[in-house]
């Protein structure tokens, strides 16, 4: 049976998966990342494992995808991953091909959860579309004419740190004011911590930022707390900014939503369509779609890895 | 020989000329636009002038390509053109074929003059890249991997109403802060309307919003007018600050400008280089380029609409 290898690299773990042509995994595993210093041993290390699977199932790999942080899908190399112990620029993919001898393509995460999703999820058959994953920080993908948009250095598609506020919150590139520090669980975060002085009777008050989770940022808003629900409101007020403006760039079908935010439906869906479409220019109002991703949690991020393998390999 | 028609329909005169394949225009005239209210008459009229050029001429023609305000590319119509006589929606590409019987191409101005510059000026061999024209307005043309970017309606690259400012200045379109009330002709204007009583010595004091036209500003700045070149380096920073969040898109190689304030170059590239560098992520700094367009201005509407059906053609 064809399959490809669907591979997600993670600062400690790394996710993998075989994948046929529907997009069904049929076997998947995880891996250590961290405990290899060495690249070249990771991918070793890996192949061993590996082998004996594609052995054992009578499995024939077409191909390899990798999702990783920093992923340059031109030079298919991992370009100064802060999180990953490999420093520096790693010459993935050259690594992959000479030890799996198979064709192996790299793109950062959020790409290949793109991906993912137009071959395998709810993005199938549009040919425009914008992708948001909504977690710790903010990643995105844009597709355009079908294709994924790399741009000229493989580097498109960082909707998460465009500018929402001039001046704003401090973010972690340096900069201030980036959509990231609202519109993701670290952007719920600050939002309680910034204003929870306008707001000592909620629940929240006496949490310090540390032991705040999105989750109890969540929970708190089933109890109406007006905290909770002005973070969750400040979340959807800068993303469906940034959407108005995005949109008048691409001029998507339709934009998708995935991750942590995005699982409090609720909250994000309806309340992010209002201020995107108050904040749109008339010829786009009303025409793009915010809808769910139809990835689930933990098998978006090795099926996005392998639908990049798949939609090169056709 | 081989042709294409290219037609650049405006409110008030509608240039057009034969072009060859390398871009050369071999013949140029115009045509009124306003006397026509009926879109038909106009196409007709266009018909007998031209058949007799074509004939004359021993053009072979292999097809006609149009920019128009407001032109759809996937409808082939011209839709609610505010300068236009014609009201509504007007098949612009079928009343065309039906007449002239040969292959039909639309676009807006913006797209068309984007194209242009891909085939016949500067953006040649440029995979990605963002083209801007500075004039009453802003407009816009964005390409991906080597394809204008038309989104999935047609509409896509109005970056002109990406809003730059927060609660900014009123704009024509309805909302407030786009680009275009800063970075423009109008918006140059706006600029020494709304700061000259902090600039009671310029020598713009005097002239009336009306009177002030975008020229009389430029010549004030050659005699350092301290409130002309703020007017200036106010649209430079808007301009800078929207490329910086357009670069995060598409991560173009580079950014061409055109029209009226791209020629005030002194003013304009190297201030919007700084503003836009200051405002990029990481990885997308001194990366992508600012540069003016290499095509001259009363050719470039006509070029661009030839491109358009040249692209098509191939």
């Amino acid at each position: 049976m064809k399959v490809v290898l669907g591979i997600d690299i993670g600062g400690t773990n790394t996710d993998y998966g075989f994948v046929d042509h529907s997009g069904e995994i049929l076997l998947r595993s995880h891996y250590s990342t961290d405990k290899f210093n060495k690249f070249e041993d990771f991918v070793n290390s890996l192949y061993n494992e590996v082998s004996v699977q594609i052995r054992e199932n009578q499995y024939e790999l077409a191909g390899i995808g990798i999702g990783a942080p920093n992923g340059n899908y031109y030079h298919g190399t991992i370009e100064h991953a802060p999180n990953l112990n490999w420093k520096g620029i790693v010459p993935a993919v050259k690594l992959f091909q000479k030890k799996f001898n198979t064709p192996v393509y790299l793109t950062n995460d959020a790409n290949a959860a793109t991906i993912g999703e137009m071959l395998f999820g709810g993005a199938k058959g549009y040919k425009d579309f914008i992708y948001i994953t909504l977690g710790t920080g903010v990643g995105s993908g844009i597709v355009v004419n079908g294709q994924l948009v790399y741009g000229h250095d493989g580097f498109a598609g960082e909707l998460g740190h465009t500018i929402a506020v001039e001046n704003g919150r401090q973010c972690g590139c340096g900069r201030k004011g980036c959509l990231e520090t609202y519109a993701s669980v670290t952007g719920l975060r600050k939002s309680v911590e910034l204003l929870k002085e306008d707001y000592q009777d909620s629940s929240l008050y006496d949490i310090s930022f540390e032991k705040l989770t999105g989750k109890s940022i969540y929970e708190a808003t089933k109890n109406n707390d007006k905290l909770a629900l002005k973070a969750f409101d400040i979340a959807a007020e800068k993303l469906g900014k940034v959407l108005a403006n995005a949109i008048a760039v691409t001029s998507p079908k339709a934009i998708f939503l995935f991750g942590g935010l995005a699982n409090a439906k609720e909250l994000i869906f309806e309340q992010t369509k209002n201020y995107m479409e108050e904040n749109l220019l008339n010829i786009y109002k009303n025409k793009v779609d915010i809808l769910p991703s139809q990835m689930i949690g933990n098998e978006a991020a090795i099926k996005g890895a392998a639908a990049l393998a798949w939609n090169e390999i056709g």
